[in-house]
């Protein structure tokens, strides 16, 4: 499921895999889903569980500039799980995997209560690492993408009408992570960058709370995914709920200084991804729509709290 | 409580690590610690959980014969743990690490029904990496150190007499990984190596497995930790079964042509660690004490079973 290793190398079925490491600097992250927190197989299928426990990983990956190399996953299941389940979640892992050309070296299946997944993950930094704290007064704030469009698949998935909004019931299921984009940008010149998980208000937050900046958001640039105002009509929320605090969406967000803004553009030209300039970073307070971000994110997406 | 990174290096705080890549081949392994399954936290401190969550992976990366280098772990908690013990489970990684030289350089924190606690670890192989699938008929079968000390202080343990045997306790939870002997050996020239998790019956399996070989244990040479008689005699058991089946010792199991046992023992001299020799692979069946490893191992430790 998962491929063969290359010449010199070894992957599953000894104490640890043996693979070539990135040259120079290396990325390393971790990343974990648990059901009824992350995810439910209610409306999820076992192998969007295990793209999106991939999928999360390539993303904090791009967003630092870089290019996924190779994972290791650990799963748990109750022992009621079924094999097919089980299966599912790697053969999910494999799909993702293959998408964006990481190798899964190796794994370790547990028993649990509850069915989780960690994924760590190893990536190459060709282009100098991006950091959350490098924004600076005067600096614009872009974004890949649009926003709101994982959130609006997730309410249409509780509400029970996913069938009606596939393109957002897929944003939130099979989440498509920036991955040629992070380098791309990295390279053109940002000065900061950050994965939109949590929610353009947290994550934003994670940008001007690292880089001790403010920044205005400028709610009427805000790129909203095309499915949210219907899914939002229909779950009776609010359109800029959505695009603000609902999380998962898995774009960039960046700091990028004025003169960089053509090289910017240039960069993403080829990947056919649209930026949007959505405000700039300031020495004062950070505020979308006349509000902070604490008052937008006590409404906000919690992610330690079960949906 | 993990340090601080060294120039060029970014550690926790962002959206991923950034390290000094190993050079060459690089060791990458994952392993995960679920309450009830793995430890209980009736007698397992904390920090016992931490420690041991990193300390097994520790072992994975000496049983390939390698140094490990960098680890990011994933701990999940019910949302009624108590400050204190997650603290101290992060304690315990920390302590470990600093142990055997290891920096945690990221982390995940998530919301479960049960703790959990999965470590990624990556290694440097400055030797080549020594496989389970090398041995062959008339290599030496040698093990380091003890067997049956941690089985037979978890025995203790869950018959309320842990305090009575404080050393066969320790084995069971702060497991000391052989991080030094694993290059030794691999540099002395073992062919087939791998660390004693699931306990001699079943890591065996898996070297005569990989291998293709047979292997004839003696069981007269087994070197049983000091600590086994007593408790076994406490809780009823027989020590055989604390030593063969009994797991999570970590010690290393390997395979050794007989003109290379000189230099394994010289290789280990500095580290005061003894090895003994148990048994020779053969091209027939395995056993021990005229039993299948089959046989043993139906009775055996159960890592996809509760305890």
């Amino acid at each position: 499921m998962f491929g063969s290793p290359p010449e010199g190398e070894i992957w599953s079925g000894d104490d640890a895999a043996v693979v070539a490491a990135p040259a120079g600097r290396m990325l390393f992250t971790i990343d974990t889903l648990i059901e009824e927190i992350d995810f439910d197989l209610a409306y999820a299928k076992p192998e969007d569980v295990g793209w999106k426990a991939v999928a999360v990983n390539v993303s904090d990956i791009a967003a630092m500039g870089g290019r996924p190399a190779h994972a290791v996953t650990a799963l748990w299941l109750p022992s009621s799980t079924s094999l097919v389940a089980a299966e599912g979640i790697s053969r999910g892992v494999a799909e993702c995997c293959k998408a964006f050309s990481v190798s899964n070296v190796g794994g370790d299946v547990s028993t649990a209560s509850q069915i989780g997944i960690a994924v760590a993950m190893t990536g190459g930094a060709h282009v100098e690492p991006v950091r959350r704290s490098g924004a600076r007064p005067g600096d614009l704030l872009g974004v890949t993408g649009q926003l709101g469009g994982a959130a609006a698949g997730l309410a249409a998935l509780q509400a029970g009408r996913g069938a009606d909004f596939p393109d957002a019931v897929r944003r939130q299921l099979r989440p498509q992570p920036r991955a040629d984009e992070g380098g791309a940008l990295a390279g053109a010149g940002v000065t900061a960058m950050v994965d939109i998980s949590d929610g353009l208000a947290s994550d934003l937050g994670h940008l001007t709370e690292a880089s001790g900046t403010g920044c205005d958001v400028d709610v009427h640039a805000l790129p909203v995914d095309p499915s949210v105002g219907a899914v939002a009509e229909v779950v009776g929320r609010a359109v800029l709920d959505m695009a603000v605090i609902g999380g998962e969406d898995f774009e960039l967000l960046f700091a990028v200084p004025p003169d960089r803004l053509d090289a910017v553009q240039d960069a993403l030209s080829g990947t056919q991804t649209p930026v949007s300039i959505i405000g700039r970073f300031t020495d004062a307070e950070t505020g979308i729509a006349g509000r902070s971000l604490k008052e937008w994110k006590e409404r906000g997406w919690e992610h330690l709290r079960a949906r």
